[in-house]
């Protein structure tokens, strides 16, 4: 696998507290799939300035590309973006262009303190608009900054994709097995993963409302390889005396 | 804060493939929450056997427990049980009791070399038992290794969390404002939180059907103060001539 690779770190104290559900996670592993990067770790981590700047600093070394959400408001909670220059150790600035632009946009006096910070950036920060707010993201080097609400994170990952590096698309392919169990067709399953290593075999157990099966992924970079890896896969399932569901269930 | 501090680790290509989305971190967040145990990172890493034992050895050893999840069924991708015995550096073997367990629940023949699997564990591992499958995850010192299918692994912590440390609950309380902008009242809600730094005190922008706001959010494990803080907080919305709401908006 030569595609580029990806982590996605998670400033949110909302989120490790469970009062909120992270959905930016989702969002951006299916986008990053298409565009051929290979998401390759996730972290959730609080509010604190040491935890934010050393995470930043181990996961922009380990991958090619990191993406944060969260913690770019005006409020006192919001530190993503100083604890960012802080890991660079580059100084934390007003962004010319942007503070002047917010300024304008604003009634006179209503750009404060606080909302000034939106507009303060790393040194050398690229900022990365949204067409919900006013406030950027911004990306430095590897590192892309973005919001933690969900349409403004996405809002912003429209506007950065094109200036990501591509890879080969990730596709997926999938057959179902109603009412056949995992530990029926796991032998079989592995034979098919040795027969074919580029692609990533996965078996994932599932329920609908009336009845429960076992979901066969096939994923990788070689759409003729899923195929000929689903195929097989459906073979076993029809094996066991089960009608294989090409796709996804109902 | 000195209540117990926890991580969660999810073993699963599948969040990072996008093809499923996680609920199982909002689970354990609320009811660690409860318990008193201040979960402080969640990661999300694949299949791959260096990434689950290094994730392991270190999480384990930065907080108090740590919760696994995923990766424990009988097929090739299952790879976290033996992965933890070797963070741990203990032998993978059967585990007497569950593997006899199993083989008398089933069919002659049925409790083959893949389901065998599920019935072998670090050394020195306790089980932890479901109401939905047979196959148990384990507990091995502070590890604690649970499926990743929610309803299983829901079950697998209703049956672990009586034999957890217990902390003080943490506690939330909120107070929202429609209508109003973070900006606006950042510098208050700034003060209030460095008057009561016991709290922790956040602030998220939300979204209903037809109108949005801000949703002021005091956590912590004094409950006394987190009521003090959101009647400040309520003031503070009140002084812009927003009628605050307390709790959950509709």
């Amino acid at each position: 696998m030569t595609n580029p690779t990806a982590a996605i770190l998670i400033i949110g104290n909302e989120i490790l507290s469970g009062r909120t559900q992270d959905v930016n996670v989702n969002f951006l592993a299916k986008r990053l799939a298409v565009r051929g990067i290979q998401l390759q770790e996730v972290r959730v981590i609080p509010d604190v300035p040491h935890r934010i700047i050393s995470a930043v600093n181990e996961l922009r070394a380990s991958y090619d590309e990191l993406f944060t959400t969260g913690g770019i408001g005006p409020t006192h909670d919001d530190i993503t973006s100083e604890c960012v220059a802080a890991a660079f150790g580059v100084p934390w600035e007003p962004h010319a262009e942007t503070f002047t632009m917010m300024e304008k946009a604003m009634a006179p006096g209503a750009f404060n303190a606080a909302r000034q910070r939106m507009a303060t950036m790393p040194r050398g920060a690229v900022p990365i608009p949204n067409s919900i707010s006013m406030a950027p993201g911004f990306s430095i080097a590897n590192v892309h900054v973005m919001a933690g609400v969900p349409r403004i994170m996405q809002s912003m990952y429209e506007a950065l994709e094109p200036s990501l590096p591509k890879g080969t698309p990730i596709a997926m392919r999938a057959v179902h097995g109603m009412g056949i169990m995992e530990g029926a067709i796991a032998a079989g399953l592995s034979a098919i993963q040795d027969k074919y290593p580029p692609v990533d075999l996965g078996s994932y157990p599932f329920r609908r409302e009336a009845a429960g099966g076992v979901a066969i992924v096939a994923k990788g970079t070689d759409p003729a390889l899923l195929e000929k890896a689903i195929a097989e896969a459906t073979q076993l399932i029809a094996s066991h005396g089960i009608d294989p569901i090409q796709g996804e269930p109902v």
